[in-house]
């Protein structure tokens, strides 16, 4: 099976020296017959082209593999690959989540599929067990620690006491966090994924920009410290529910309960579980994907394709995404507390509150009326 | 596909019900035709019968799912039914493992397939994980805590400094002990899961009495109080390696180190992981199995015959264990240490020592010759 590979980054090279390698009997049904590069500087095998016309008019390419990251042109090659009856194999969480209704619907009109496996838990198979799982029972809901970036920030900041902007110098100078660290430390990393697993944990697509996400570049010392003397574990969580109508999703911090097998997930892993009615809940762990894994995780999916190992049969449901439902005590600081008189429980410090039982909506929508940047919020496992 | 179940306990009843009960179309397509019981008492059901002829000779039946546990009469039925080209899924890891090389075989020349997710990790889809990556990668090695009782144990030991008989007494009270536990705690459970992952992950039979297993009956306060001291935490681990010509594999609790994911496994559950090239160190982490998600793990391996997704289709190859290339440093609690006089490293107190780096045979061997039965042995993570 002849594949045209989008991207010669780390994830595209890893890909096409898995492929070329051809370990298993599998991997070697497998070519990539052609790869688009970026510029001149890039060409260094008989295979680059800078041209992706010469990718998507090419008759013996089934399958494209887009490993280029960003938006566009992204986005637009995957679109123009599926029109032309082409499998589309992504590991772009962040434009697959935010496309996710035009090119699903587009992939069903055209009679072929999306995978999309490596975009999220890349070192962990958590999308092919959920495709596993759905076999023998309906996924009711997931939770999961979906960023090692923020995991190892909140974990060496509970050890050594240190403040959240040395920790994310030093998770940067490590190669942790990313220069630009808005999608770790704000949690839309978290959100693209949450998009994904509802995508395939419940056949729905959401609008990514309905899923509440609070992040945790607002965290302080004496938020984890109020967290640590009651016996918690704070860590940024990703959830999704499905309720038919309508799916509950979410990214925000937890206080976590300390024998709760996520409080004890060390550094920069991840941890996923699913929660299904025969199996119960399921978890997934597994170290933040690195290149190797994520290539692994885009090959894996190719092969899906082939063998025609392709649950990815089931047209998608357009859905809401509605929080009424997620319904929780919070622990709010914030210089501006105005917003939230009425939700007060009790005063745990002068600006440090923790709120009734209220649901996500409520406390969403007092943390957009304080319009406090400084604002840190996190839910209280009860 | 018509299946025809032997046993009808926990793990046996829980198929009946999620196939009855057909929540995908997946399962839909699955009939449960027979029942074979043990009595009169347990005719619960039209489908029942005490006779395994009226299933090994139903032509409509093509599945044996044996849920029966015990050695015979399960061995005795998986073999004529594999001898009748039936396709025989089982969750009986002691079955399994003590007979490998008689079914397999019966299997590959009867052209049918045994399957087995449901005889290790339960509530973990771990057989399945290997199946996935071996279709990109060459698997290298294993290691896992993959049994639940023992975990309970040592980790309520820690936490709370009692001694070993209480804790044992403890988790039989709650149910995750039997109360005959030498399958637990002398690590003969653990010894069947690291047999049947070695065929699922290398392709390998090896002669289960060839895997050197220590277990934790012999434990002490004072053993965890120098692991504890030292910054490590106790768990029984089982692990495989291959390595072509032979396979190394064993059952021993390992002092661990405390940034090891494995060390902050709590309670009830199991995690294993497995290395292999592209993916790295891939973990998965789980609960020990309840009888229904042992019961979804069967299902599963039924779903796989019908959709004829099925990787048992190598044929499997008988390999010896051979431990000597197992070096490490170990910690060993002994009256009778003479047979140790030459390893010994240094004493940690009059009883107990550290021994030089050697390899398991080694400290198998002494520990044999000495012929203590209030010995303990435990590998130092370096």
């Amino acid at each position: 099976m002849k594949i045209g590979l989008l991207g010669h980054g780390v994830v595209g090279r890893g890909v096409r020296e898995i492929i070329d390698a051809g370990a298993t009997w599998e991997v070697r049904e497998l070519e990539v017959k052609r790869i688009l590069v970026k510029d001149e500087i890039e060409m260094v095998d008989p295979r680059c082209t800078l041209d992706f016309e010469e990718i998507l008019n090419d008759p013996e390419i089934e399958i494209v593999a887009e490993c280029m990251g960003g938006l566009e042109p992204a986005h637009t090659f995957a679109r123009k690959a599926l029109e032309k009856g082409k499998y589309v194999v992504t590991s772009n969480k962040k434009m697959l989540a935010t496309y996710c209704e035009d090119l699903f619907k587009t992939a069903v009109a055209n009679g072929v599929t999306v995978h999309y496996e490596a975009s999220c838990g890349g070192g962990i198979p958590w999308m092919a067990a959920l495709d596993r799982i759905r076999r023998v029972d309906d996924i009711e809901s997931f939770r999961g620690i979906f960023n090692g970036t923020t995991n190892y920030i909140l974990e060496r900041m509970k050890r050594e006491g240190t403040d959240f902007a040395d920790m994310l110098k030093e998770a940067q100078n490590l190669g942790y966090a990313e220069r630009d660290p808005s999608d770790d430390i704000d949690g839309h990393d978290v959100k693209y994924k949450v998009a994904l697993s509802v995508v395939k944990a419940f056949d729905r697509l959401v609008d990514i920009n309905d899923i509440t996400t609070f992040g945790i570049r607002t965290i302080r010392k004496a938020d984890l410290e109020y967290c640590a003397a009651n016996g918690y574990t704070c860590k940024l969580i990703g959830t999704g529910s499905d309720y038919g109508d309508y799916v509950s999703a979410c990214v925000i911090p937890m206080f976590l309960k300390a024998d709760d097998v996520f409080s004890n997930i060390p550094l920069n892993f991840n941890v996923i579980e699913s929660q299904s009615k025969t199996l119960g809940a399921a978890s997934f762990v597994g170290q933040g994907a690195g290149s190797l894994p994520t290539a692994h995780a885009v090959v894996q999916n190719i092969i899906d394709i082939w063998k025609n190992q392709d649950p990815e049969i089931n047209d998608k449901f357009v859905r809401p995404v509605d929080n009424q439902v997620h319904k929780g005590v919070f622990y709010i600081r914030t210089a501006k507390q105005a917003a939230f008189t009425p939700l007060i429980d009790r005063h745990v410090s002068e600006t440090a509150f923790v709120t009734k039982k209220i649901s996500l909506v409520e406390a969403a929508a007092a943390a957009a009326a304080a319009d406090d940047e400084t604002l840190f919020i996190a839910e209280v496992a009860q």
